[in-house]
């Protein structure tokens, strides 16, 4: 049967509260600056308490990539965990008007819907400290078979592998896209992240990938490499799609013996890095399940990408089918 | 006694929920465009569920003002309510971390913290629908004498008239400031809210306020004319110090005999213009209560007006005090 979607999007819900602070404050605090920090709520609580005054706008890798495709004029859903609280009625809210469908049933209990405390420093990169709450709740149960295998790609971030609840929930919904006979597609999400978790997410990737995303950083920190060619190597080896990206300098795609290199869309002015890498998997994604070659996927990723780095938020604040010129938009379909 | 505080501002605590929309989302839902109009919760309900994604930020126009006199490095505190819920936090760190004074505690039941929903129409125009929610129990109770009788100047909205409880927290706080040999000032607010009030805000303005903030509009309204100058003899007749601004031709101040006219800080591009009058407030009020002359107070606000309508959101991103050229700042104090 044809897929009826796109995209189904797996993924930490979180809200993002966005912060530009002085490169003081990341020392001070002793951030891991660039990353991904998971931290607890006493901690989330102390942390907030000295950030300057911040903006809340809905994020989540996952979820961020779904909103991209969905921008983009496709059709794309989310599997997420929120709270039944101000912060999870936003982050619904956000999504579904969107265009993204989300239908998990926000929880009556437990923690509260989680948060990023994001610092973005001059240099327009972004630090992240998160609070999962009820994100980590996230089970196999919230996991609709019928819309996975109803979806061309079924894309899970890896900063759910954290947690062996939503780990088992990604399994399951991977087994479901496999035997429908659909595309899995898995991200790294974070250097530190990989490195929880390598030896398990290597097994996964040559047993389930078939559509790998990741940083310079993520993939060399995959193989225990620093040398990007051979990590390129090594991972087109594993999963049939490999898309990198490399910031300024744009994306390397490998599949099998094709190896495609697409330049960064120039910006005006570089803002606030957050969500440069779910932006470009979503206009990959995109692209892929609508009949796009692998230039034009990672041309879309770059389009995508640079909408969202031009300002503060991983959302995208234009409609991005506005940035396809119309020749273009319609040789993806 | 010196007073120890610049500004004391009593307001309503409203997070702004802000959306970038088209002409035609205004028609359809029949919005009051460029005004402030008061909405139910269903109504807040049924509106967001139709506006597009958003993002959250802190907003109320008297607490837009006194961050702004924290920004540009003045002593600042705010009276106003919210409810101990997820928004009301945000509330209470973005005030605080601005460097404002605020020890109102959140109320532990009622309505939620109020929230507006903003739409910001291509021509950076805002509209918006406000849900007050907690801040409607702002009472005098909540009014710190002490507080208000340390600041040289108390700065009320004149959205709080809406409400009776509120309206008598103001004329308490008045009457402290008046006692207390202080300086008082009011906002005028909004074009429809001086229709509600008109005879009631003449006679306050005439016996209780020293310092009047409007815009053209509402100005006009106040004295049922559309001729700008009769309204602004009408109204310099009745209050010591009248300070009104004209978007982009700038602002009027008259006092006595005295009549400045200041041309607007010109923007590379105007962005949303909500927080363009309590950021003007914000910049005269801080010149004021450093001394500065009439002239200086308009261009601070000037200044202030600039900075806010240049990006998303009513608080100020940059720091204001970096702003003033030092040689200026000097001679403000």
């Amino acid at each position: 049967m044809e897929p009826s979607l796109d995209v189904v999007g797996v993924g930490n819900s979180i809200v993002d509260v966005i912060a530009m602070v002085d490169e003081d404050f990341v020392k001070q605090h002793q951030l891991a600056k660039g990353s991904m920090t998971l931290i607890s709520q006493e901690r989330a609580t102390a942390l907030y308490a000295k950030m300057p005054p911040a903006l809340e706008i809905s994020g989540g890798s996952a979820a961020n990539t779904v909103a991209g495709v969905a921008s983009f004029g496709g059709t794309a859903a989310y599997l997420g965990k929120v709270r039944n609280d101000q912060l999870g009625e936003v982050y619904v809210h956000d999504l579904r008007t969107a265009g993204v469908g989300f239908d998990v049933p926000p929880a009556a209990q437990g923690p509260p819907t989680g948060r990023s405390l994001i610092q973005v420093t001059p240099d327009a990169e972004r630090t992240m400290n998160t609070f999962l709450g009820m994100s980590m709740h996230l089970a196999p149960a919230d996991i609709d078979a019928d819309l996975v295998a109803s979806a061309a790609i079924t894309y899970c971030e890896g900063y759910l592998w954290d947690i062996a609840l939503a780990k088992a929930a990604i399994r399951y919904a991977m087994q479901v896209a496999a035997d429908a006979g659909r595309m899995v597609s898995l991200t790294l999400s974070d250097a530190y992240c990989v490195d929880r978790h390598r030896h398990e997410w290597l097994e996964l990737i040559s047993d389930k990938v078939d559509l790998l995303f990741a940083n310079e950083t993520e993939i060399c920190a995959l193989f225990e490499t620093e040398d990007f060619d051979a990590a390129v190597q090594q991972g087109s080896a594993i999963t049939k799609i490999l898309a990198l990206t490399r910031s300024a300098h744009g994306s390397v795609v490998v599949s099998g013996a094709d190896r495609v290199e697409v330049p960064a869309v120039p910006v005006a002015q570089l803002v606030d890095a957050t969500g440069a890498g779910d932006l470009y998997a979503a206009g990959f994604l995109f692209g892929l399940a609508n009949g796009a070659d692998l230039r034009r996927c990672a041309q879309l990723g770059s389009i995508a990408a640079a909408e969202i780095i031009s300002h503060v938020g991983a959302r995208p604040q234009t409609r991005l089918s506005s940035l396809l010129d119309r020749t273009a938009a319609k040789s993806i379909g």
